[in-house]
């Protein structure tokens, strides 16, 4: 059966320009194969393209979240070409959820390991069911999980990262908490509310400044300080400047509440 | 009626070195106005230069600690130019208690949002009482807290910060301790005693001691390792020729309590 | 008495490639004078050197695990040119843990202060026993621990590193934990069997994708995110072609476990 790109990557986008991808290859644990891969870098563009878009919800359906590369693809291709190629379009679709203009929120059900466990890691904000699990577990296979520890080690503790990445073991959804890979943990059928609070809360702020603050947030980590109040200040006064910061500042003046096209 | 930097800013000044200074302006939650900010960045440059100084308490009068730039002042001025100089002066006075000879020590006795929030997170050490409360709020306002995320997400893991900065929402004490943004929290009748633990240990150690190893964390930690600790062995050797680690070190190997100017 | 390495710090090596080393000069804490460090760099060079090694188990005899350098020597010898070369040599035996081949667990068993707390931190992994306790102490003589806090900044929320930098206090093997300074805490009867879980888990991973995978963590960690991806996906590619990574994604695709040299 020939796969395409809609029956492997369900999108949905609503009224209120909430674009809902779900990883939809259950069989297979939702794998990140070469066509995954690309309907997310598609979907990902558009959305990114589309200002009428304000949020990106990142799910999967069935009992896993995604299981990261499928290594029976890998095991027959023994071809560093087809290898570097691989990551080179994994890494190149987890950088763009980094620099897409909207928030991307990983809603997570189940079991996320490898390069599914970099995709929540790599997303902005991510809430888990009480259920899911995580492990960079390529290393069970002889892979050490390389791409996926970029994204880990900039949100997880040092020593903990490590430890994942050496041992490839299971945490559950509370450790992925208390560690910082994931925001919140709730019942797996409060899941969908739990996103939701944090999709409204981005849906009342506008885009722009939302846009600017993703970007800047990122870009001003890798900075030294310096350089970094340089970048902030200069993002701010110019954020300051849009309609709808000068709309916010006034109704906080005068005590009411700011109306903005969001 | 016209304010002058006095009742601005209270600054106090006792016999063991111990400045603190009170933002006092209570009937606007403190905010940082660009008479504030010029009574701060003068009475922390003053603190830096007086060598009889050993720690700044950077405390607050009122309810409130400090809700950051004053939104009225900045909807009444809708100039690039004129939010570009009050940035620029807001993060020369924070990276100015960064790179201040002294530990500068939050007292947050109550709500610390946007620039209040970064004021916490930016100083050396933070205590704060139990009914205190934080947010990056700006964005409520259609407003992206840019320069507070500096200091942010260098104390606070990422999908955390990333979270505070997009919805804006309060976040409790308890909560500020486990993210990292402050060192201890205490029952609000306990505060003043939680500080002064702080500052006695401080004041107990030598001046100079303090000074380069402030610097030098905050200089390592933005470089490499092996340059991180070239850099940090040549200011443990400097440091070990001041009279006092010589003193330290030899009271040590005396079994005495050292004795030194403080 | 003059002591030689052999002494100073016990090896040894069994037949599954498991190098103990243990810091054994308890009457002196374990302190890290010239003789000790000189043992250590010369046992971690061999144990890099060696092929057939797979993790390295830094433990120490007696109620300290490591007092750190030793103030006696220091204060025998004020000269810069002496403590230069001091923390020089401490400094290139820590980047040598760091830059070994093969993970390095500290299994710390009591106090560990200073360079010794450093040593802890310095560590790919770490498993303390509930009775240790830990402190970048050197502030209380007079010398800030500026080389601990290299690794320190890298492995604990920076307030907290901060306070214990300043204050030089002690804390305890759950805060230690909670701070991110150890992997696991256990009771003391247990900690050689918390250790092995991690030396047991290591070994069975090949040895070519561990030394890969840590080395790219701390290289990546290090760069900006795009460099970050642009190394990982080459370094995974390359890991990917090794004998036992081919195997391991055959064994999957096989639904069987994968075996080979590890």
């Amino acid at each position: 059966m020939t796969t395409n790109a809609h029956e492997l990557l369900q999108s949905t986008r609503d009224a209120r320009g909430v674009v809902t991808l779900t990883l939809n290859d259950p069989a297979r644990f939702n794998a990140l194969g070469a066509e995954m891969l690309s309907a997310l870098q598609q979907a990902l563009e558009d959305a990114g393209r589309d200002e009428a878009v304000r949020v990106v919800v990142l799910a999967a359906a069935g009992k896993a979240f995604c299981a990261g590369h499928n290594l029976k693809d890998m095991a027959a291709n023994p071809e560093l070409a087809y290898y570097q190629k691989l990551f080179a379009q994994c890494s190149r679709m987890m950088l763009t959820i980094h620099k897409l203009p909207v928030p991307v929120i990983a809603r997570v059900q189940g079991m996320a390991t490898a390069a599914g466990c970099q995709l929540v890691a790599q997303c902005d904000l991510a809430v888990a069911a009480d259920s899911a699990s995580f492990a960079t577990s390529g290393i069970h296979y002889g892979l050490f999980c390389a791409t996926p520890s970029v994204p880990l080690v900039r949100n997880v503790p040092a020593k903990r990262a490590m430890e994942m990445l050496l041992t490839g073991d299971f945490f559950d959804a509370p450790t992925a908490l208390a560690q910082g890979l994931v925001n919140r943990v709730v019942r797996a059928d409060a899941l969908d509310a739990e996103v939701e609070k944090l999709v409204e809360s981005i849906l009342q702020k506008p885009r722009v400044a939302v846009a600017m603050g993703k970007a800047l947030v990122y870009q001003q980590r890798e900075l030294g300080i310096d350089a970094a109040y340089q970048l902030a200040g200069q993002t701010m006064a110019t954020n300051m400047m849009d309609a709808a910061a000068q709309e916010g500042a006034r109704a906080f003046a005068e005590k009411r509440q700011p109306t903005w096209k969001r």
